[in-house]
């Protein structure tokens, strides 16, 4: 089994290069489920500017079912007016009616999911996407799709892809390429950008597909759990995109309906692998931060505490410079409401307790953040709740993505 | 007259050097009031991590009566815990015995209010910094403002001193050195740093002066009012300090009681021109920033819009890159629960309308960034407020002397 939104049964995927996207590059993906069932569910950007893609594929969603997602990559499709929203019904409709030509037999606009990504405020080339499009609905092959991941690329320097099979209580990642035995259903996926909810306005946009039998209602119950412990804590730049989307689409194919904690789980394991993925190639990123904060009074303050320090700039650039400075990581803490006494907060870097009781306690000069992991733990003695929050340095790197290129 | 905390009649200052910096800079302040009288006002970081001398002068401010301030540079004794408290008291009851040493009478340390900033985490060394008060103490003079804006520099480049003279119904900006004519009362001041409420962490910290007689409850009014369009709507790099203190000093040495309006006014000129001072002077920055949200449903509403364009760190790099992308100020706003309609919004980059109802109008080429002013104008359509906060670009600067040095 190959990792990627093919590895379920009775899904075909696409990725060609239309010309949007100014490198060459493929830049238009099709991901088609074959059935036989076609539930699906979705959770997508609580920006209040939402590009048109996100308007329309929220509207398809209410209807439950999906038989294809159509992405493109060179243009994000947001703030373009009634005129873009119009490009992506017309993209949908097309779409639907090069599905019935290749096979999928009759598919209404209505069950066609859109993303876009790339550019706020333009117009996409819509000669250009529909032709694109005719020619992923001729490519489509159970064998798609690496095609399809490559082509939703934009600052990303790989794909992201997984594969998840769950065999009897056993649920394993998948590695690319790697024969495994066999499963009672998959979960595949594909994603690009970096963040969900917080995330770099390059966008994040991922797509999920499972062989599993479940409804619209239990995909969206896994779905949201899934999200809630992944791309809801990856917090790359605090930027909160105007097309972010995660789909997870259902084909039925392995016959096997699994428990509601099963599917779940599943999901939870695909979605925390491409998080994993997403969070390593951030833009201009040289260290992966994990911000475990412990001992909270809610999960959901554990949380705020974690997101708070990883949307410090002060702390971020810190890390960059190999610097544990744990005073600009109370400093952080400090912004929040949580329940927490100040002078009983204790901070560890890299697994050294720089800071005992809000003051200075291990050495600072025994941390050693040489390496691209950091691990920051903040306990706040309030309770008995935890959660962490992943994030990236703040780099010269990301200065010069953002500052030299529009996106 | 000459620009600072002694451009009011009833000040002396002192700034030296006490070894506390590792460059052997002046890093030891004091700022004195010889009355007749005392009444005083204070503001300060509202982070729940708060450094000992802002818990020290909170109390002393309580009491509404302030004899001086000490201040130093080269540690904030942020993070300290008891012990760094106690180093506060200790450094307020030695300044207040050198006082009554150099002619400042019977002084209480519960009358001396004491401000730090540097480095979080770290105890001061006490035994230079109580050297440093009684050299400072000896030092005092009426033409000391210029020595003590200097020693509370950190990162600062340059000292930032302001004199607001007010004769009848004119209060006007003193230039430093240029002599002034008469003045029925003045307001002085200094500051250092980079923001307020939201300010780097190398902490803002401000002295205002004034011989306008006037009791704590008009003083506070005055400050409060004056610290709201100026300081809080600076927001540099979206960091909370834990050391953030304004504080206001009156002398009645003038002998006129000026009507509230009249002092809110000189207080605000004051603090909105060290304001404008440390924009110029924020870390690494290449740019200044006016972010104006007009046609707000609430001032409330409109600096939140504003200060949520502020902190994008998409927004910042974009404008560090000449980069009009109103696209980033349209997520950015977006990501707020202000009342506006997504399609209904207008964006101006420098004065030209390049986002019209929320899509692409005026060329974003003929935009010009070239300058280091840069206004972004965002018109609601929700209402008749309005606001503006200002910022910086994120540049490579910041990255590298965030990254580069402990502060």
């Amino acid at each position: 089994m190959t990792s990627g939104v093919t590895a379920p049964r009775g899904f075909r995927a696409a990725g060609v290069a239309a010309g949007l996207k100014s490198g060459g590059g493929r830049d238009v993906a099709l991901v088609v489920n074959d059935g036989p069932e076609s539930a699906a569910a979705g959770v997508f950007t609580r920006n209040r500017v939402k590009a048109a893609p996100v308007r329309w594929s929220e509207q398809v969603l209410r209807g439950g079912s999906v038989r294809a997602v159509v992405l493109n990559s060179g243009g994000a499709n947001a703030c373009t007016g009634p005129a873009g929203f119009q490009d992506t019904h017309a993209t949908a409709e097309h779409t639907a009616t090069q599905l019935a030509v290749f096979g999928a037999g009759e598919v209404g606009a209505g069950e066609v999911a859109v993303c876009s990504t790339g550019l706020i405020g333009q117009r996409l080339p819509l000669g250009r996407l529909v032709a694109g499009v005719t020619e992923a609905a001729a490519q489509l092959a159970t064998t798609g799709a690496a095609a399809a991941a490559e082509a939703i690329m934009t600052t990303d320097t790989c794909p992201k892809q997984v594969a998840v099979a769950v065999s009897g209580d056993q649920s394993r990642l998948v590695e690319p390429a790697i024969s495994a035995g066999p499963a009672d259903f998959t979960v595949g996926g594909m994603a690009k950008g970096a963040g969900m909810l917080a995330p770099d306005l390059a966008t994040m946009l991922c797509v999920l597909t499972t062989d599993a039998l479940a409804d619209p209602a239990e995909l969206t119950a896994a779905l949201r759990a899934a999200v809630e412990v992944s791309f809801e804590r990856l917090d790359s730049d605090g930027c909160l995109s105007t097309n972010d989307t995660v789909l997870l689409l259902a084909s039925g194919a392995s016959g096997v309906r699994p428990a509601p904690a099963q599917l779940t789980s599943a999901v939870t394991t695909a979605c925390q692998d491409l998080v994993r993925q997403l969070l390593a190639d951030a833009e201009g990123a040289t260290k992966q931060i994990g911000i475990t904060v412990s001992q909270a009074a809610s999960e959901a303050e554990a949380v705020t505490v974690a997101r708070a320090v990883a949307r410090s700039n002060l702390v971020k650039t810190a890390v960059f410079g190999n610097d544990p400075n744990w005073g600009r990581i109370l400093a952080a803490v400090g912004t929040t409401d949580a329940a927490f006494d100040p002078d009983a907060l204790d901070v560890a870097v890299n697994g050294v307790w720089v800071c005992r009781a809000g003051a200075a306690a291990a050495e600072r000069s025994t941390v050693d953040l040489g390496g691209p992991e950091v691990s920051i733990e903040i306990a706040l003695h309030a309770g008995a709740a935890a959660a962490t929050v992943w994030t990236n340095d703040l780099t010269h790197g990301y200065v010069h993505e953002n500052s030299a290129y529009s996106s």
